[in-house]
């Protein structure tokens, strides 16, 4: 998916809001942002949004010397996240369909998410996990996505943000039959992305085996991905798709996805005529764009 | 007043908004856009947020071959404030103190500006108007501003938006004393700033010597202003400044100066302490900034 005019200054807050976090000299924010806009004047709008973001955040990274800006809120995500976590699997395993339950926490943690927010917001975050159990979700590809998973040898979860991880994990944890399940994290740090060690933190590795992708980019962007993630990618049976960034970069992707993820942003709901908050559960078989841009 | 880091998101989102003003065509939007982040990559910060504001939207107005983008936005706000004036004239005119009640429906009128929010939103503004009469305001700066008019050979009040005016030329009306009235109207289009055609269609002309400042940028550059206007800015005994705008470029003018405006923005709030939403009637010889930046 191409990168919308409207991420633009969506992006240019974001990388002012980063550049903040790491330091209070507001010199060295201006410099960043300069090298940014520099950037961006010359970025190829036909690439997916997540491409501008690798952009921008390895200029901010690159510029002020710091490996992993997000890593304080990636902390408390995955700490908030497992204090969370005993209940919420208590009200998975005590459901009457745990796996669509788990479906929905997964996409609650969605919610975990500061690339467009880039602050911890407790009553925002709260709100997504209470209202987990009775959003609209499409059932029946829930019971799709459960029947495939059951008949898979191989299952690859492409996750999101550090803190979502978790449920993630406690999704892994009702897969049905006996597949082999890997959980692909980022190559290194960008946004607040899980990246392997990240993903270790949740206890993805006590469910599945944690591959990275290599890339230091939202998403999923397959041109640049290593070959070790690739080889799984292709020959996985079923592909688990968590987030925007995901959709993203996978929404033309020459295999089949299931995309779980909430709509944060005009653009992707304009996009595929989705609305704006909507709790996905999306096969890429069936996705139908609403206008071409 | 500096440029913030925090103008430039809020400046790249306000060219968008612009550019699709005039066009549905993205590739010339964006076209459009590369060059307004070009150009903001070499923006030098230490000039004003107007500064800024002229930059960009003479890229926008040059690339679009567009010479008034917000003619229609200013159209209407002049119409409906007109519809309004009637009302408002007769409750000022019915008040124990007219002057401070003209004093706040042009403070009011001041929510008439597109630089924030591009799109008319009549519930925002009327809101304006409705809490006009009891919105907290300085008082003694009021009045200290009626007895300076009272005494003045020449008043100069320096416009802000389109619309707006006609809540100006209400309280122009209610002005004490015999003094020579000039009304500031920008050189050419900028944002929804009222021009000379503005200011005489809201009926400024009926109540005071409409004067170009001769520059196409918010506020008042004064050292891009025409000999006419600098002749009438430096020899008035009062000076009236409508607007962020004004204040932004006039905080630090080499005169005294009356602002009344309604504080937009977090920038502007911070830098001098104000609240953001803040009704002020302020006396530049009183003004305290809250911290250097």
């Amino acid at each position: 998916m191409r990168t919308s005019l409207d991420c633009i200054p969506c992006f240019i807050r974001q990388a002012l809001d980063v550049s903040r976090m790491i330091t209070t000299d507001e010199k060295a924010v201006a410099a960043a942002m300069k090298k940014v806009m520099a950037a961006m004047a010359n970025f190829d709008l036909s690439l997916t949004p997540p491409e501008a973001g690798q952009l921008i955040h390895r200029i901010i990274r690159e510029e002020m010397k710091e490996r992993d800006p997000y890593s304080k809120l990636k902390e408390r995500s995955t700490k908030r996240a497992l204090e969370l976590a005993g209940r919420i699997k208590k009200t998975i395993t005590g459901s009457k369909d745990p796996f669509e339950t788990a479906v929905r926490f997964s996409i609650a943690g969605n919610i975990m998410d500061f690339g467009m927010r880039s602050e911890w917001d407790e009553k925002h975050i709260m709100a997504s996990f209470e209202k987990a159990e009775r959003e609209a979700i499409d059932s029946k590809a829930v019971e799709k996505l459960y029947l495939d998973i059951k008949n898979a040898k191989t299952v690859l979860v492409l996750g999101d943000n550090a803190g979502e991880t978790v449920f993630d994990r406690l999704l892994i944890e009702t897969f049905p039959g006996n597949a082999d399940v890997f959980y692909a994290a980022k190559g290194s740090a960008v946004i607040n992305d899980a990246t392997a060690d990240d993903a270790k933190q949740a206890g993805i590795d006590k469910v599945a085996k944690i591959l990275s992708n290599g890339v230091d980019s939202s998403g999923t962007l397959l041109n640049k991905c290593s070959e070790e993630f690739m080889t799984v990618f292709n020959r996985a049976d079923v592909v688990i798709a968590k987030g925007q960034g995901n959709f993203e970069t996978l929404n033309e992707a020459p295999r089949r996805i299931y995309f779980l993820l909430q709509v944060k942003c005009a653009v992707i709901a304009d996009f595929y005529g989705f609305s704006h908050g909507e709790w996905l559960v999306a096969d890429s078989n069936k996705l139908k764009r609403s206008e071409l841009k």
